[in-house]
């Protein structure tokens, strides 16, 4: 998605060879009409699937899912990574996820009350790093008895596990922006590696 | 507004006298038809107060704020309750903000990145009880050097000291939904129980 790409080279900042900082526009402060874009594109790319529910994780997953589930006309669940105090500890799917960046384990939760077999789950989440989240997250739709519809991601870091390791549980997964390196500060896309390979060849 | 009156009684749950379950349409899952409405009413009743940012804290604030920013054409930015691993400790505004259902302290952090002093910030939370969290953000802003242009909740507890804390400062609050009791696991709201009395004498 080329609009984002360029809100990436343009007003991310890159921390070092593995830490994107975008929170000028998605994780902290949010661009609303980039997330609105983001979100119909998400909702073009998974029309045929049959979406009864989109699922994130908080916070950062609302914004760029919100307009995804509302161009879908289907509701919006975003996952909790504490338990919420109105929530019921039985009542809840959960899945343990460990954070590589953060080097901590969270518990993430969904209400059974709003999941169930049947439905087709559109998962989103602003990063794909080492996969963790979007796992737990695709844990919790199957021990719901539902069907995970597809993977939408914002940013991809495709020079880490994540994609290999969902491609591998048979998910379809579509990434607006896939990262190929930053190193040396610079942010590379995976089409532009492949390009400039194409050019030396 | 009606329509959110509505959704709390028809699927809105009363835990106790002081606690409202929304988590059918605010802050769980999410009816994104919903929560747009919220925040166009939101950037309806701000719309001459010059609001060059809206502030809101995560997560739950997130769904409800988004419309409004869009329709106001200005960023979002959510404060953060924990610090995230890309945001620099020295380069944050930050106010400690007691929950009174959690039983606990966080710190409420914002980049100095986002806020400058001239913005004009309109505040949006999902609740008003105590005006703990609501206060914190008007600490952050003021810190900045900016100004708060309007506080906008989508439920306000009227029952509880939230308003007249904010209203002594000085500040406009416009609440979407002004509860007056959940006693009896019954929502009544602050117009009907003024009608009541009204039709009562």
């Amino acid at each position: 998605m080329e609009l984002l790409k360029e809100a990436i080279r343009k007003r991310g900042s890159v921390l070092s060879s593995g830490v994107l900082k975008v929170d000028q526009f998605l994780n902290h402060q949010v661009d609303t009409n980039l997330m609105s874009a983001i979100g119909e594109e998400f909702a073009r790319l998974f029309v045929d699937e049959h979406v009864t529910k989109v699922v994130t994780i908080e916070s950062s997953g609302i914004a760029p899912s919100f307009m995804c589930a509302h161009s879908l006309q289907v509701p919006l669940i975003f996952a909790r990574k504490k338990k919420s105090v109105t929530m019921d500890k039985e009542n809840v799917y959960s899945s343990r996820v460990y954070s590589f960046t953060k080097k901590e384990y969270s518990e993430v939760t969904v209400s059974k009350d709003w999941l169930c077999p049947g439905d087709r789950v559109l998962i989103i989440d602003d990063f794909l790093a080492n996969g963790q989240a979007a796992t737990g997250l695709t844990q919790i739709v199957e021990e719901a008895g539902a069907t995970v519809a597809g993977i939408g991601i914002v940013i991809e870091k495709s020079f880490q596990d994540g994609r290999a390791l969902l491609e591998g549980k048979g998910y379809r997964i579509e990434s607006l922006a896939r990262i190929s390196s930053l190193e040396g500060n610079k942010v590379q896309f995976v089409e532009e590696s492949a390009h400039f390979a194409y050019n030396k060849s």
